[in-house]
């Protein structure tokens, strides 16, 4: 099946997005033509998931890099290391920010060798890469879980963790595109993901494109279908998971986990190697966005809570890997102990770089 | 402390609502002046919240009686039957509803021994009576709750069960309520409830109003600030209460029983006995309201999702028995077995009637 939209792409001179604030109601691109506008469009969520940030962030570099006004490679650095920095500094809980700007960062670090014009052309193409690279590891997600979902199954998700959220294909959407490109007969129900409501604005969307049934419920009323025995499985995305498996995703997330649980319901993550943070041993150490709490009050510019209202506009929780039956990778499903089964995957990903 | 607001009162040849549907942007008075406008409000939620809606439909009630064109009492009662037929068949899940139909029901056939303009008069009396009736009983739940909550507590709360949704006080802020006039130092977490609201429209403007300190939340962040331990208790109103003690309310209050049984936190209901249905022995038997889809893709008018797409829109969930820490009523606080507890209050209220 096509892709039915372009997250990201790379343009030669400007990098062109899709503008998710403004789906359902507008399908429009906007051009991100220096780093200024890529840092405005990661914070107010143009783009979003963790995965499109990453490759978001690769590419804004590769433009800033492109951009440079210093002709000295020491200039340069200095000027390239600021951009970096800059990116790094737009969220804080999705690690694939921190891995893209890593590896963009290591890229030029380790070429001192080739002139600044190959240098440049070579960030481009690495973040190009990315891009590719994203696409191919979504499918590989698709592949590994598309067996957790059975024919029959109605499919919870929260939150969007689909071809918009990635450089297409998506991590927990992705999984259930495959098992419905298989020919399952599923169905998703999409909770709305209060504040932002990118499962009613962006998740209802992509699977309507896509052919996948889907029914849009608030996310209160997930506790009742399940409930009423109308949920089978619970698949999400991720912004960073520990070592341990503790998995950080959009709020609301770790309240569907404790109700699957409760209902005895299998609750799987969704997520290439690179959302997973071996440096954080558990979900403790991972940081937590807080939003404007406008969010909250306000929809679609709309007030709907009083004048002066105390809000709390939390970005993510902590779902503990105890209430995770398996974190989906594009090497296989990892199940509890998490952290060996994650060794094994990054030996085996430096096995295949290596080779 | 005097009520902030006026629910609903009876004014000679109208009542007067405070159009909830209007709140917090503005506070306006609507004057119902016949049964038809009454039904609208009752469906159109421009009052809500079982209490409240028992008040209103006896009060509109009194009003088909005093508006009645029939003139001999048996074509009377005929129209006064279709009246209350009419009134009953607004909404299916609120007990209170049924109960306040029912009474005023029988006072028309209990007394065929006066004439007709004496009884419209004790209708007008009866509906009155109840709303003052009902202002007590909330003071009296307040009363018998207030020990639950402890100085220094935050309590969560689902949907608006305060004065709003009652004739004034409040069933669930009324227990907050008059903890706080008990001088505890006490804070409300107000979920937002979604589709429509309540939280973040009504109840944190009904608290804001009484200088109860309240902080708003998107329901899904409920389970998130439980895990951070900033919850102590959880404290709802409910529509219909099975004999066994499961509760139908706002749909999400299921998801939040789940979760604070997960976390440890004592989960309360507060409710008059007339939400009590000892007709039907557990929660399957509640009829649940399913509303208008459309309340779930649009927000204040502004659509939220894509054009076509599916959404469910069910009104309530029910929290079965075994959730719930305790029931406060104005007779006293019940705990699992409820049946034999409800029994013993519906006796002593039987007693207090006849003496």
């Amino acid at each position: 099946m096509e892709d039915p939209f372009r997250t990201i792409e790379w343009k030669g001179d400007h990098i062109r997005l899709l503008d998710q604030t403004l789906l359902p109601g507008r399908e429009e691109y906007v051009a991100i033509r220096n780093v200024d506008q890529m840092c405005d469009a990661i914070q107010r969520l143009v783009v979003r998931g963790a995965p499109a940030i990453g490759v978001a962030a690769a590419m804004g570099i590769a433009l800033g890099a492109l951009n440079a006004s210093e002709t000295n490679r020491e200039a340069f650095n200095s000027e390239f290391d600021e951009v970096c920095s800059r990116i790094a500094a737009t969220r804080p809980t999705a690690v694939n920010l921190f891995w893209a700007v890593n590896r963009m960062r290591k890229l030029s670090q380790a070429r001192a060798d080739i002139d600044l014009t190959q240098l440049k052309q070579l960030l481009i193409r690495e973040a190009v890469a990315m891009e590719k690279e994203d696409r191919a590891l979504c499918e590989r997600i698709g592949a590994m879980g598309k067996d957790l979902i059975e024919d029959g199954d109605t499919v919870l998700t929260h939150c969007n963790a689909g071809g918009l959220a990635t450089a297409g294909y998506g991590t927990a959407l992705g999984v259930i595109r495959a098992a419905f490109e298989a020919g399952k007969r599923i169905s998703v129900v999409s909770d709305e993901t209060r504040p932002l409501n990118q499962g009613a604005r962006i998740t209802s969307w992509e699977l309507m494109k896509l052919g996948i049934p889907v029914t849009l419920i608030p996310d209160n009323t997930a506790g009742a279908l399940m409930q009423r025995g109308r949920i089978q499985k619970v698949i999400v995305g991720a912004d960073r998971i520990a070592a341990d498996g503790d998995a950080a995703n959009k709020i609301g997330t770790y309240s569907v986990a404790v109700l699957a649980k409760y209902h005895g319901i299998p609750f799987y993550v969704a997520a290439p190697l690179s959302t997973i943070d071996m440096s954080i041993p558990s979900g403790d150490g991972i940081p937590i966005e807080e939003r404007d709490p406008k969010e909250v009050t306000h929809i679609s510019g709309v007030r709907i809570a009083p004048d002066g209202v105390d809000a709390l506009n939390i970005a993510f929780d902590v779902t503990p890997h105890k209430l995770i039956a398996g974190i989906v990778t594009e090497w296989g499903v990892a199940s509890d102990p998490f952290e060996e089964t994650f060794a094994k995957y990054f030996l085996r990903k430096s096995e295949e770089t290596a080779s």
